[in-house]
């Protein structure tokens, strides 16, 4: 008994070694398909340079869909399809204007209307200017400090976080909540300090969000040298007046669409795992990290897959989701026809993060022991990739909605080096040069290799 | 008896809890100092953009051995010195010039003259070129196919590496011994493909080195893109011609120096712990992240001290070390000064692969149950800045000669990121602005890290 028990230990444990070894040697071809044949770069300069800036509504958005699609389709992927989804229609308009009224002196500053943002009126806005930290201190002040005037939100991003996607976290309500609740206290418009910690002269747009039947007041960013000049000169004059000029608006939805690649699985074709990033970008650049390398990455993925000859068990898909910048329509569209087309799925991994060098993964709101396992099991296949570090953490905005709808799902974040990334995100800089390589093939790598081992293993152990 | 144990076990891992939560705070200090307050990017940019590139025995170098040795007294480090060390003096002279000529055609191609090469004749050296994967196939060619031509060293870096120094350690041989090979058998020239995986118009220059009483035959780096052209031109013509000239040439040895700054240490002040990147460069570009992030950072680590209130146990050196790049007098120098001096050396490190960000340290040819110890106690501690990854593996030239003279050193290999140093590295485009502030920050922070458990608790565990 007691040998049989030690025989039946050593055979399970043999299998899992050979397993292991199995893995290992899948993984390293995995990574030599992508390092020597990758086609996400290629296929990102094409997306940048091509077709460029594609914010929902767009017919640049059009022109990637229609892209992307052929591309899917050339590559041989087993089904291409399209989601239809309606989706804003934000334009930006004229370049905007802006500048810092103090007594005679008139300073121009960098400025650029949030996503969403009213315009000003035809000649601009002209007020008093008054500081905040945000939106706690808005509240403070109330509406006798507040009204009339043009409240500038200037928190910076604190530094200490090592996670730079932290700093954006504990910053961003200042742009996302700012205006509306400026409105509250009687604003007449918003400046919201850029989204960065770099100081330069490049401002970075992004969503804001007016409340249902609430006043609506122009908004913009504004460059963080734009923000630290008009900071020091309010410190130095007391009161200081901004003027700005946006003709931004919001136009009728616009019917567009999710783009779907289907490796169909061999053992069950109805249970799936999903890779996706966002097709669309914002209008300032070519959404080179935000984020053409996680859709290219994705198509990758399925193309490495192809290029290896793996039948995956597991339906793998590659979505390249619409609208993640400025209403999150495309994601919310794909959890629904999940739901109503009764697919079962296992995982989600998106990539929006930025096609920086690859760190590891973060598995959104799971069990600490299904964490153990995932680590006791697979961090040592990885490791020789360097993108082993597995935390619990957020995964991304256009999965987040299939948690609702196909509860069993694990989702999963990419997680780049992060310290670049809000260099360059929503501003001017984000564009097909300031992405490199290696680091975006390794990347697809990385998903590539999650993906093979939840395919084969799955998520329960 | 039996209490008494339990108790002793308790107390100890107590105490044990209670130094790593110690630890863990003051782990937290260095890093707000480095991420609040940091100077290393102001200082590089100093020394990048108003000094510039600084090849050993230029003026260059002398402006910054004087520049950081007063940066350093105006930190107001314990004690900052001087070593005197001989170095060698190679100038390029005017920009090189070479084509490739097949038939009729002439085509222009960007070269750079290899560190330590002779010049060609006044105007110029034209010959049949022989391409060939690296010495191995050279020596199977022979004085027959070689003599009289120009030998093109065209190995590729492999792209399966994950850590790009390994395709540079695996490719480098073709420039260092690719030109003294050649010479052997009767070649006229040598033309290496530049050291680097991108495909582009820069090439990458990097010492190489005669034989002692060998013929010394010009040798240049050509692009990527030129190397390519070439060697699909021999493929389609058969027999192509290249012409390359260039006026370098080596002057007599110049007294150079490196530059210490040092923290004296309270408790062992006999004993050091080194940190260090070298102050010399190529004469190309501005030597940002070579090696201007690894001294930048070396001071930082004392300035971070200073600033925090940390008085070391030992003392803690910032080293600038001379002439890396082309003879490793400096790094010699120090090792011989050390042993002269009767300096007990604990550990040193090297920051000399670029300034990106930190992923991990790597041990030099120590014990396996050693890194195991290193990892048990320290890892945690480390792993929330994401630089816990520990290996064994080199370290760095400035510091290895230290290994002969003080036996009981510890070398230690500062790991940044890998991928993109080599699209930079020995070429134009090593310039201030390739780097990133909040990475050289965290990189300065990680090496500050690393030595205050040094200093706190030793290797030997």
């Amino acid at each position: 008994m007691r040998f049989k028990f030690l025989l039946a230990i050593f055979l399970s444990s043999s299998l899992a070694v050979s397993a292991q070894h199995t893995d290992s040697l899948f993984l390293r071809k995995i990574y030599d398909e992508a390092l020597v044949n990758g086609k996400p770069y290629q296929n990102l300069e094409y997306l940048c340079k091509k077709i460029g800036p594609r914010l929902s509504g767009s017919a640049n958005a059009q022109k990637a869909v229609d892209w992307t699609k052929k591309l899917m389709e050339h590559y041989g992927f087993d089904r291409v399809f399209l989601q239809e989804v309606m989706v804003p229609h934000w334009v930006r308009g004229e370049k905007e204007q802006a500048k810092i009224i103090a007594g005679n002196q008139q300073i121009s500053v960098p400025v650029v209307a949030l996503g969403g943002s009213v315009a000003t009126a035809k000649n601009g806005l002209t007020a008093e200017v008054i500081e905040v930290q945000g939106l706690q201190e808005l509240k403070t002040l109330g509406e006798q400090a507040v009204k009339g005037k043009i409240v500038f939100y200037n928190r910076p991003f604190d530094p200490r976080f090592i996670e730079t996607g932290a700093a954006y976290s504990t910053a961003s309500d200042q742009r996302f909540r700012g205006p509306a609740e400026a409105a509250k206290y009687g604003a007449v418009g918003v400046i919201v300090r850029s989204m960065t910690e770099i100081i330069d002269d490049y401002p970075h747009t992004g969503a804001t969000s007016y409340e249902e039947g609430g006043n609506k007041i122009p908004a913009a960013a504004i460059s963080t040298k734009g923000a630290n000049q008009l900071s020091a000169l309010l410190k130095q004059k007391g009161a200081v007046q901004f003027y700005f000029k946006q003709n931004c608006q919001t136009l009728p939805d616009v019917l567009s669409y999710n783009v779907v690649g289907e490796l169909k699985g061999t053992e069950n074709p109805n249970e799936f795992i999903t890779v996706g990033g966002h097709l669309d970008s914002w209008d300032l650049a070519e959404g080179a990290h935000d984020d053409g390398t996680g859709v290219m990455q994705s198509v990758e993925v399925l193309r490495i897959f192809k290029a290896i000859g793996y039948r995956p068990k597991h339906s793998i898909r590659a979505v390249m989701f619409m609208n993640e910048e400025n209403g999150h329509k495309g994601g919310t569209k794909y959890a629904e026809l999940a739901q109503k087309n009764n697919e079962k799925h296992i995982a989600a991994i998106e990539s929006d993060e930025g096609g920086f060098t690859p760190r590891g993964f973060s598995f959104n709101a799971i069990q600490p022991q299904l964490l153990q396992k995932i680590n006791k099991n697979w961090k040592s296949l990885l490791e020789p990739y360097e993108v082993d570090r597995f935390i619990n953490g957020g995964a991304g905005t256009d999965i987040e909605p299939l948690k609702a709808t196909v509860p069993a799902v694990i989702l999963i974040g990419f997680r780049p080096d992060s310290q670049r990334y809000f260099d360059l995100h929503h501003s001017a800089k984000d564009v097909f040069e300031n992405v490199n390589k290696r680091e975006l093939e390794l990347g697809a790598a990385s998903m590539a290799s999650l993906i093979y081992l939840i395919d084969q293993h799955g998520l329960s152990f």
